[in-house]
């Protein structure tokens, strides 16, 4: 089995780890078998930026060209400029509020033909490819590795539900309820026997990371997983609820350590565990960690 | 195929309008198959009372035993006397949380255990038989019909999401994610690597009832149906929402008109409409009534 499995994975302790407990899966009752895995930053490439940011701001481009003025309001502002002070100044979450604020009003069938055009037309910054050449091949061959083990697998992402959603199943074939993200309301418009939801600029609850990653499991997914992988501070929660689950268990976190292929930047381990980087916390927490440089032949998906 | 199909459904308007359906589904694209159903009143009766109040009260007994000084709270008070007009003076709402108080604390595994073990010697207060008699078995049909034709069934239920996944599998078929109900929020308990999650007596939002019905299918489901299936006010927007969804579609509204072989009563239709009754809104909706008396040769499922 482990020839064929897993190509684009180096030999060696992380893929031993994989095949290891993919090879003992047969003993799992097949309910049990349930695999979450972040999105930004763990199968999709995260770097320069979000790729649901840069849907925003290629939405608020075609806003300003009816409405110039909205390029006075300080948070557009700072978008369009890429003005690294000003939205460090304004706060992330008093921009992100701004920019959903745009998709308002609209019903989620329209936000997501809007999604889908974007990433249709996109480049990415850097590379000049597809998004979808930005997925992380290893992972798809894992996510591939786990469904042939009868693995149901779920997106959990703090990205918002909708975005990932009108990607997921072109991306890794997984439908739309098998995400599971940080939820915009709806207000309902009710008359004459017919009903319309239509986007808000609320948030339902937190948004989708830390503890509200196992918390959003229990009540979307209602089943435990097993199988988790992550990369940051925001999905250590996530890999813990995996790992105390009782039984055979892996928890990955992906290691960015390859400024040559992807990039190379530390996780923010500090929002999470009081000393050490993630790597300390990984190692106490007994967590698997994926060198993207030493455990991966290939990195990105060729299409 | 209309007579393979459905055998518990007698000729007529309401089986025929079901059976055109079914076989007009095959030009519907497959990831449009998409069928929601009530759970309390539409599936399986709900009267004298909700299995789920009945298994709070088996709790709340169990709790007793071990501390009588319960017995004091008014609200315990109530429920252990079957004093409707206390209930009715305190309300449902302060009496449901004072319940949902005593199981605030456990892990979801352990409410999931204790429900099944309600449910595995429970018996209906006036038949005598297991709650899993008490299915409606025309509705079982409609659902092995469905799934026949490759939909998705989830049950959207204004009951308790944990209570109602304890029972789906072995009721239904239904596997827990496809239960979209009334949700508790979870407390974290985190430390050294382990994450538990503990139940609270918080809800997470509104009761699932009324808007939240559509609002939840498109957060955690998020693919429209287009087949429907209530009994009560609080269905009015789900059904609305799956008949505007633009193609072909079944909006069903069961009428609870057997004294004889279940309960006679009126779904609280003031509650929704303004004039009438709410099989006068269900024909202005273009929903179709299911008459148990006239629609269905057989009520209850046999095992």
């Amino acid at each position: 089995m482990s020839a064929e499995i897993l190509p684009s994975w180096s030999d060696g302790a992380t893929r031993s780890k994989i095949v290891g407990f993919l090879e003992q899966v047969d003993e799992i009752p097949p309910h049990e078998r349930v695999a979450v895995f972040d999105n930004d930053g763990t199968i999709l490439c995260e770097k320069p930026g979000y790729a649901q940011l840069e849907f925003m701001q290629s939405e608020l481009r075609r806003r300003l060209e009816d409405d110039p003025s909205l390029g006075e309001r300080s948070e557009f502002r700072a978008v369009i400029d890429r003005d690294r002070d000003a939205l460090v100044a304004l706060g992330l979450p008093r921009v992100a509020i701004a920019l959903v604020e745009l998709l308002a009003g609209i019903e989620p069938e329209e936000f997501d033909d809007r999604v889908r055009s974007f990433i249709a037309a996109a480049r990415h910054p850097d590379r000049g490819v597809p998004y979808r050449q930005m997925r992380y091949q290893p992972m798809l061959e894992l996510i591939a590795a786990l469904r042939a083990k009868g693995f149901d697998v779920y997106i959990v992402t703090g990205g918002g539900t909708e975005f990932v959603r009108a990607i997921s199943h072109d991306f890794y074939g997984v439908m739309p309820e098998g995400v599971i993200g940080s939820q915009i309301d709806y207000d309902v418009d009710h008359h004459d026997g017919a009903l319309r939801l239509l986007r808000t600029n609320r948030l339902v609850g937190d948004p989708n990371e830390g503890a509200a990653k196992p918390q959003n499991i229990q009540r979307i997914l209602g089943r435990r997983p097993i199988f988790a992988a992550g990369n940051s501070a925001g999905d250590a929660e996530m890999l813990d609820y995996a790992r105390a689950a009782g039984g055979p268990s892996v928890c990955l976190l992906v290691d960015h350590d390859d400024a040559d292929r992807e990039y190379a930047y530390a996780s923010q381990a500090a929002t999470f565990d009081s000393g050490g980087s993630i790597l300390d916390t990984a190692a106490r927490s007994g967590w698997t960690v994926v060198s993207m440089k030493n455990d991966w032949s290939t990195v990105f998906a060729p299409s």
